[in-house]
């Protein structure tokens, strides 16, 4: 077992109605907020008036900066930098899913350094402290309502990267299940992988012995499965909602991967096809992944035994680890389609053409991953498997 | 699945050689700080003598409270509390097991508050403020290193009683496993049973799905059985012990009783037992829980069949669930017993004449437990089925 050093510290408020309490929570910490959403989701549901309302009567002043869209851009987030330096603002509300609540946070950071936010990202400076944010979670998928990550893409360079550090976790997070109940199918299935893929980064190890952490990933991977077609027969299933809305924060909180050495090279490779692509990242993990599982299953053949046994159930002659390994990886490829999520390379329209130019986006800060160190000519690999 | 509000801010440095960091750990909150300790093991075990000379070349000045012994008593804390008051300390500094970490959580609560610190257990006041506590955890067991709760014994009454707020969380906690290679075979086994049984009372629930919870549950379940043994037979095995550690840490820091109803009927139960005899609180809960798992069980037979199957892996015929059900409470107290813990009131001497001053003492603030609701009658039956 790995030394580790782990602090989740923001506040999960769960259920039912506590959006209506928001503007009790922000005046904790704030009077002057920055209220930070996307496209028109949050106004017609509702949610939008009820936030509104409640920081109305907590005497909480909010300039608005709407229109964050998936795989959040760089331009929008120095916008915001700019104005809430304008405005004195000291606290950012994002209400949203990951993408709005990652472009919070490069706001929340940006606020508070003087050069340009783009650095943290590209590794020149460290985020060191940033204005508190919080959250009201419209979409379980990305886990940045309490993870110290975020993601964000320059829409010139054609670059997608995420950083990841302490100062920026959220203050609390308001997680009601009901505002999963409209989501639509693409967003069910988007998020289901996402979190999964979450998982899958810190539970594929090479670490001897962090049994506990296995149990950890084992147990939250199968309460997401057992509970992910739940919300497509009826999209109003609140305990399956709840299941799923809590697992994708325990997912990427960092728990899970305490004590073990992490993966991470699936989501840098997605990250390349979803810059140049444009589709979700749900979607891009759930073509990835089993491309990955494939390229990689020998370097450690017991793990994907212990992962077909202790999350698929696979009941299938264990003296024959190759064919058990690869049944679980059917079975994961297989859970995604059931799902609707893409997993070929075909079905993005992507091109062959692309692999290498993607491959260097990829491993543009060096080689990636941990299970398998990966290089540039492993990510094209992984691109031909996916390619079928 | 039941509303909740989760913050577990305490942040914990895992592994091996942290203790002799922690006066720049401890730097970052006081320099005037009360060193709080048990008997002589840590001087024996050279931790001491570690500790010291960190805190010196920190410059961080230390006063030094030692003799806290298990079941801790209020008699300690209020001489504690005096100290501090007197010398201007704003940090308590914990190094030991459970007893240690809530002694001084008693003490730094009653530092910030005019009345007797006695009043915060007797539900007379509320803990709104204390001073900073951090733990370097010798013994895994009661999870106070990363918990809200506190227990202390009033000498003069007999009466064990345990508190839970916010603000007793820890600000860091100092875990290596490998302070565990010297605990002797009882202070094992009484850590292994104690942490079990933190999350027992977090399983046995009627919340009807509330299914992250349950896999969380079983998952730590099983890594702590699977590792039990171990460390009896190689006490100085660090992986072992590291799982079992952390696991120590989760079983209690909250997350697992998350979105559902919890019990706490058999702990207060056991605080009647280990204040009358003396008894180690692990060593009572192995007498407590078999004896309130055979009273209990049919209340909610489906909660002991998936108890049976997901943690114990008991094949049997699932059709008869009675039976299912008493063969996983069976496995449970043999578990105990392999450990070497008493699973009868006989084994520590009980007399059946103290059954109803007991039953008494824990239902003196009303009925206690959620699973199945009990009054002092319910806990003279515990009693006669633990007296066997």
């Amino acid at each position: 077992m790995n030394n580790f050093d782990y602090c989740s510290p923001t506040r999960i408020i769960f259920g039912k109605d506590e959006q209506k309490k928001v503007g009790e929570y922000v005046k904790q910490y704030s009077s002057n907020i920055l209220l930070h959403y996307g496209g028109g989701s949050i106004k017609k549901s509702g949610l939008y008036d009820e936030v509104v309302e409640s920081l109305k009567k907590a005497g909480v002043k909010y300039t608005e900066l709407g229109g964050v869209q998936p795989n959040p851009k760089l331009s929008l987030a120095r916008e915001g930098i700019k104005l809430v330096k304008e405005k004195g603002i000291d606290f950012v509300l994002a209400v949203g899913g990951g993408s709005v609540i990652d472009s919070s946070k490069a706001i929340a950071a940006g606020a508070k350094y003087s050069g340009d936010v783009w650095d943290f990202y590209l590794g020149k400076a460290k985020v060191q402290e940033a204005l508190p944010v919080a959250t009201i979670l419209t979409i379980p998928a990305a886990g940045s309502e309490s993870s110290p990550n975020s993601v964000l893409t320059d829409e010139e360079t054609v670059m997608k990267i995420g950083i990841n550090f302490p100062a920026l976790r959220a203050k609390f997070s308001i997680l009601n299940p009901e505002f999963c109940f409209s989501l639509p199918p693409e967003q069910r299935a988007n998020g289901i992988c996402d979190m999964m893929a979450h998982i899958f980064e810190r539970y594929f190890t090479n670490t001897p012995d962090s049994q506990v952490a296995d149990k950890l990933c084992e147990g939250v991977l199968k309460a997401i499965i057992n509970n992910a077609h739940k919300v497509f027969e009826n999209p109003k299933n609140y305990d399956a909602w709840a299941n799923i809305m809590w697992a994708g924060t325990l997912a990427h909180n960092g728990l899970l991967g305490m004590s073990r050495q992490e993966d991470w090279g699936s989501h840098k490779t997605e990250h390349s096809l979803s810059a140049v692509y444009g589709i979700a990242h749900g979607a891009g993990l759930a073509i990835i992944f089993p491309a990955w599982m494939r390229y990689v299953y020998k370097t450690n053949i017991g793990m994907f035994v212990q992962f077909a046994v202790e999350v698929w159930g696979i009941d299938y002659p264990l003296r024959d680890q190759e064919a058990v390994a690869l049944k679980a990886i059917d079975k994961t490829e297989a859970f995604f389609k059931s799902l609707g999520l893409p997993t070929s390379l075909k079905e993005i329209n992507a091109k062959e053409s692309d692999f290498e130019m993607m491959a260097e986006k990829a491993t543009a800060f060096g080689d990636i991953g941990a299970f398998k160190k990966l290089a540039k000519k492993d990510i094209i690999e992984i691109f031909k498997l996916a390619y079928k």
